[in-house]
């Protein structure tokens, strides 16, 4: 069973270690009352919709399609007060069931949510309040490997497939798509093209831009189909206009993506240095140099030690503090952990240019490399379940994420820390604050931001607290040059710093190219762009 | 000074070899009778534009600027039968004088046609016959290096900067764009990002898609700025609007490209084959298993031998075939082309890597793989120049080009071949028609086909004999769900194909697109999409 009110599986559960660390940054937590789910389900108000062979207007259904993963979103599953909901939940088994939903919809004017695993963290999947009924399309029913090119390596799956739907039918013909967000347990594959996702090892696997190669598309216009080409010079690339379109043109029901043979090889390894900024050097260093890593990412100082703390791997942590000080690297120590990832022979050669590297940027692997980068890849997929976890202690954690030039990123980290750090003073809280270096790009990388701070008794001001951080946030990033999201998209979180970056005339363009698919505007309103 | 009515310097002259072998292939041929350049200009007709200060009126310069390289542009060129022409063609020197040229083309009821090199061969620079005016923009004076962030290795650009100028402002400082197509000594980074352009070491340094990092696009409506980041999963990517988008929706002004430095190593090695398909078996299996190379290509059986035959290299040609036969590798024989570039010890560990792949499948450099691939090196850009030669020796040569999944490869190979072979024969005329791999990619790669003909007497009738091979060479590719163009892009010529790929829906929502910037539909009419 799914957890209604938080992230994953309500058998999975993290313990919390370094509570008194926790303290000492932030202050004791008290943990919140969170309403009951026989209490909630109650404020489920009648469906606006007609009665459909395809729909469920279940309040139960309802409810548990209702939110995602955003800050917001939780207050509002935490505290009960969620005040929108969809008016049926549909639960499509082919494309032509879509094609009928979609026709459904439009002639009892309902809004159309496009739903894939329910992660966002940007309100995508959240329907607006309005007079139109809304229907939220689940994609769970569409989840096989329907086509699979072993020749070309294309594979071709239904879109609502999640993370390790998509592996485990790759993996029993020796392939794998490789794209690992932190969200793979839960996110989808129509999900990850539609807000552009990108996972852990998008360095070697790529980014979804590059592993997303055709489909299928079902709009209020009608069906699109995107063949599959190794490359284009034919115009624009209608793979574009899909990819993060957010569901506004549309719901893809299929998608073909270029997968990998399982890797010979395949190894992480952490690595430290003195200090994040040499940390930053070394990381410049490697993906301008062209090294073919599979993954890279640097942690700061705040960050390292408070994965260290937290850890509850008091032995290991000993280990490497002693470690450490024989290496004379000091308090402001910086955590890289990269991969390697294809053939024996080309891993050891990269493994070697990488040290050099590293030796060069005064870093060092303490002899532990493995063990610490093995430490790493079993607990990728972990954070989102301590966020349940420090919930119930009375701590609330969220993130925001950007990508910058290389030029801008120390700063910038700088900047955002310091006002995010400081953001609740008038409120007399203190708010602790780390980033790493997540993706990392010839030009630049993204910097992912943490932040935790304690949750008020009235869930009103946990909003506010909350949308004040991240007014500040969003702002920092805007002024420094970065980009609204690097990967969680733009939902209706992001949607007011949109124009920042795409001008006006972009914004326009947006709007002109969903309007050509969806010219009555069903499809998604007020996600990505207003209206 | 450029040749008016053929490819590049006029003092670049390539001599033909192996013309013995040409008469075998497909008789003798009939050198032309070209029309003067003094003649021709004759025909030029009075300007319709009014004057203006930005404007040159001159028969000559609008003779200059009335055709690119298109086969169609050669017969119209070389037999003086021209039509259209420009009514003005303008130089501007800055932004703002493409926005005053583009107002001042809005209010005379102009349309613009942007122009970079003029080496398109699908007719993207040539005027409609219309009954408005037309002003060709020349991008020739904004061809400078305005910004260099060596830190994030991002580099802005003019957008009329030739290869020559990109490459000579990087090397300055130590760096290069490594963008190497055929045109390279002619064609602009303007028309790379408007046409989609493939340099020929894309696997290392990306196509156009990949180093093109953001810029400034004037357009009817306004401004377009789009700022440079790592990435970005905030909507619709506006650079994707831009790419390909074949000067319908207004000016790239200028370009941010991520560059690299200079490569410590370079090299690249010739292989051959016993045959094109083991040679295939052995390009599949590099690229899908990984290997950073930079560079692939793979010539079939009639590619190799004419090369061989037409290098005018006696000696070393000698020499391979006494190697190859020691090698037991008989007459179908494929040549390959490896790349290798970055750090030596990478380069090193990938050519081994090639190598024992290449054994796999039969292959050997034949130890002079070095000097097989310095030849190609130095010979890289020489190919159109030939072009010149041939045509003034009685022969017609043209290329196509697509690029498909591997599955779909050599079914499409041999049946394109044994179409254009043969299709020409109820005139009587055979036709010297081989391919190769020019870029390849784990799902597949571009399958580029070069023929050559006699040319009739008749301007019309040589004309008439390209349309039909070239109509019959877009059904296959259409046929064998290739895309239209992997790497000349779409223009006049391969715009009834389009729609094929991109579905109804997908021309409408190009049309929308640009559109919204160009209300008034005054951007190159008629190029990528009809009206």
């Amino acid at each position: 069973m799914r957890r209604w009110n938080g992230w994953g599986e309500e058998l999975t559960d993290y313990a919390l270690h370094g509570e008194p660390l926790l303290e000492k940054w932030v202050g004791r937590g008290t943990p919140p009352r969170d309403a009951a789910f026989g209490d909630v389900i109650r404020t489920v108000p009648p469906s606006r919709l007609p009665e459909h062979p395809l729909l469920k207007r279940e309040a139960e259904i309802r409810l548990l399609h209702a939110r995602g993963q955003s800050f917001p979103d939780w207050v509002a599953l935490r505290s009960g007060q969620i005040t929108t909901f969809p008016d049926a939940v549909a639960f499509p088994e082919s494309a032509a069931q879509v094609r009928e939903l979609l026709q459904f919809a439009r002639s009892v004017g309902a809004k159309v949510i496009p739903y894939g695993g329910g992660t966002s963290v940007v309100g995508h999947i959240n329907p607006e309040a309005s007079a139109e009924p809304v229907l939220t399309i689940s994609m769970a029913r569409l989840t096989r490997l329907s086509r699979f090119d072993q020749h070309s390596q294309v594979a071709t799956f239904g879109a609502g497939a999640t993370g390790p739907d998509v592996e485990a039918q790759l993996r029993a013909h020796g392939f794998t798509l490789g794209h690992f967000p932190q969200s793979f347990e839960l996110s989808t594959l129509g999900g990850w093209i539609a807000a552009r996702s990108s996972g852990q090892q998008s360095i070697y696997y790529g980014r979804v831009e590059r592993f997303f190669a055709g489909g299928e598309v079902e709009t209020p216009s009608g069906s699109l189909h995107l063949p599959v080409f190794p490359a284009s010079a034919a115009g624009t690339d209608l793979r574009e206009m899909i990819l993060g379109s957010e569901g506004r043109l549309g719901i893809i029901t299929e998608a073909s993506v270029r997968v990998t043979p399982l890797p010979e090889y395949e190894s992480f390894q952490g690595i430290f240095f003195p200090s994040f900024e040499a940390g930053m050097e070394a990381a410049r260093s490697m993906v301008q140099g062209g090294l073919p890593i599979s993954m890279l990412r640097l942690s700061n100082a705040t960050e390292t030690m408070t994965n260290l703390a937290l850890a509850g791997r008091e032995r290991l942590v000993g280990m490497i503090e002693r470690l450490l000080r024989s290496f004379q690297i000091g308090p402001n120590k910086a955590l890289m952990v990269v991969g390697y990832t294809g053939s024996k022979a080309l891993c050891r050669t990269v493994r070697a240019e990488v040290m050099k590297t590293v030796r060069d940027c005064r870093g060092t692997d303490l002899g532990i490399g493995q063990i610490l980068g093995s430490q790493w890849r079993k607990s990728r997929f972990r954070t989102p379940y301590l966020r349940n976890t420090l919930w119930e202690k009375g701590y609330a954690v969220d993130t925001f994420e950007t990508a910058l030039t290389w030029d801008k990123i120390p700063a910038y980290i700088q900047s955002v820390e310091a006002i995010i750090r400081t953001g609740l003073s008038d409120k007399g809280e203190r708010v602790h604050v780390f980033t790493h270096l997540s993706h990392l790009y010839p030009h630049g990388a993204s910097a992912y931001t943490t932040y935790l701070f304690r949750i008020p008794a009235d869930p009103a001001e946990t909003l506010l607290r909350w949308q004040h951080l991240k007014a500040a946030a969003s702002a920092q990033i805007v002024a420094f040059g970065g980009t609204i999201s690097h990967q969680h998209g733009v939902g209706v979180d992001h949607r007011p710093y949109l124009k920042a970056e795409k001008d006006a005339l972009g914004l326009r363009a947006m709007t002109a190219l969903f309007k050509s698919f969806d010219p009555d505007g069903m499809m998604n309103p007020g996600k990505l762009i207003e209206t």
